[in-house]
């Protein structure tokens, strides 16, 4: 499916790092535990947070003058809640110059190829996107672990434009940082992450927002324990992210969405009738689905700690 | 609210331990490693689990006669799926004398205790309804651990015919496993965990069954990563319990649903209106809400380490 080009190990001269914080911090540490990257610049909204992330060794210097920051740069990643990539896209485009790479680790892939596409017009060829599978339940340049990619996947949605050698510098980069290459469309992307990440927070956002929200709300949260904190971790993430993520990928979550509450309504019917057989029909269904699948990524790490790919 | 009974430390010698697996085990091990108990007898419907209770020392012999099994014991714990409690009380209620004391360990309560008044009739002042809050993903003897009850909370659902004296003496013997007593009435009980842990279970349970039947499941479980894996945890139980619970239940467990789905609707259209400052309200309460209680659990674990209760 797709082109390998095999380049020397990279070295990027000058990095843009715009937004510090876990994902971006976390990137530009591993570039630089590699010895991949001679200077790193940041941008960021947040003033503290560019000076917190230059005493981390995030960054080597920061300003928030994002038309001189690209000027000269090899690679510039964007790191920022998704609803901002637009208009970073735009400040960066007229300063953009062609020897330079931009890529992206939104959590949301088709929203983001329609915006470069528009923002970077002719331009365009020269944004990889990606979104790398990793996090933390903390944000910020404090959060930032230079090992956060380390065996964990991302996934580019490389646009048409692309040229092979700007997706394998992208990719080649992330490899550094520790990171399993895949590849889906956009859409394929959008797709399955409503489903198996998207919905999932929006759900522990919406019981704990439930329960916070009941007059005995200090008696429910007393008494639960070690699954209910597994169940809620998810809803600990950062509301403004999310918020965005799931307007980004408000299509696709509605339709993972619709079809959970069908079956969400069909469980009811079945605890109503106390149809004993249905219910556990469910529950079976998924606890062997679960077993089958924590099995599968326990033969994974094993195959990667042989020294696969 | 309780008038406290002080009681020489406990010992037990006679505990006949009904269910062998994981609740029922940890308990039993956690009485002998505190020297509690000079005799347990096991009954289960398993032949199989008995003998690997008795060589992982949870049992000291085994039984299929629940008549005999009972004769002389103090204490008799019933750890079984809640579904086969009334079986048991009817099978032990001819052979109970006066001075055994009998418990359960059920994730249930007022169906319990209806089940207790109906077949040990006048004998029902002898049994002390209780549930502790602890788990594990794995079931079975092999399971059982003896410290899983140290520091977690034993919910005690005493009946108005209760003696403090029985109620004491089961709750010396959670005290003996580690355990911090706390007392509820049934119907409290059951409302509060429909809630925080039989709600979230059905959620769970729902969501993998859900994504499971879709035609691109494999590829759906290859991208879920950490954040699935805790969210889904709770699904890794055991589906005849988790079933048993939920018919148990069914009343408090309907209402906790019904009153999430409203919520899940509300949340549903603003995400349709694309409204987003509607979006993040309810993300952000959530997320203050559960930073809240996580601070609270450290604030009560650091207590509790300087020697509280």
């Amino acid at each position: 499916m797709e082109n390998q080009v095999t380049l020397p190990r990279p070295h990027f001269k000058k990095v843009v790092l715009i937004g510090v914080g876990l994902i971006g911090g976390s990137f530009a540490l591993a570039l630089k535990k590699s010895h991949a990257v001679t200077h790193i610049v940041g941008v960021d909204r947040h003033a503290n947070s560019l000076q917190l992330a230059q005493q981390l060794g995030i960054v080597d210097s920061f300003t928030d003058d994002i038309g001189a920051a690209v000027i000269d740069a090899d690679l510039i990643m964007i790191a920022t809640p998704v609803a901002q990539t637009t208009k970073i896209l735009s400040a960066i485009y007229p300063h953009l110059q062609p020897g330079t790479i931009v890529t992206d680790a939104g959590s949301t892939k088709a929203d983001v190829v329609a915006a470069a596409r528009e923002s970077l017009q002719e331009k365009n060829a020269q944004f990889v996107p990606a979104h790398p599978i990793a996090g933390r339940e903390k944000n910020g340049p404090d959060a930032a672990l230079a090992d956060l990619y380390v065996g964990k996947k991302v996934v580019i949605t490389r646009s048409p434009e692309n040229t092979n050698e700007a997706v394998e510098m992208v990719a080649q980069a992330w490899k550094l940082c520790g990171a399993i290459i895949h590849h889906l469309s956009p859409q394929e992307h959008d797709q399955v992450f409503a489903s198996v990440s998207h919905l999932p927070h929006l759900l522990a956002y919406t019981l704990v927002a439930d329960i916070a929200a009941k007059p005995h709300a200090d008696r429910l949260f007393q008494y639960a324990a070690s699954g209910f904190r597994d169940f809620t971790r998810i809803a600990g993430s950062s509301p403004e992210m999310w918020r965005d993520i799931s307007l980004a990928n408000r299509d696709a979550l509605l339709q993972e969405l619709d079809s959970y509450t069908e079956q969400l309504a069909k469980l009811r019917i079945s605890l109503v009738e106390r149809d004993a057989q249905a219910i556990e029909d469910v529950y079976r269904r998924a606890q062997q689905a679960r077993v089958n699948w924590i099995a599968a990524i326990e033969v994974a790490e094993a195959q990667s700690k042989d020294g696969g790919d």
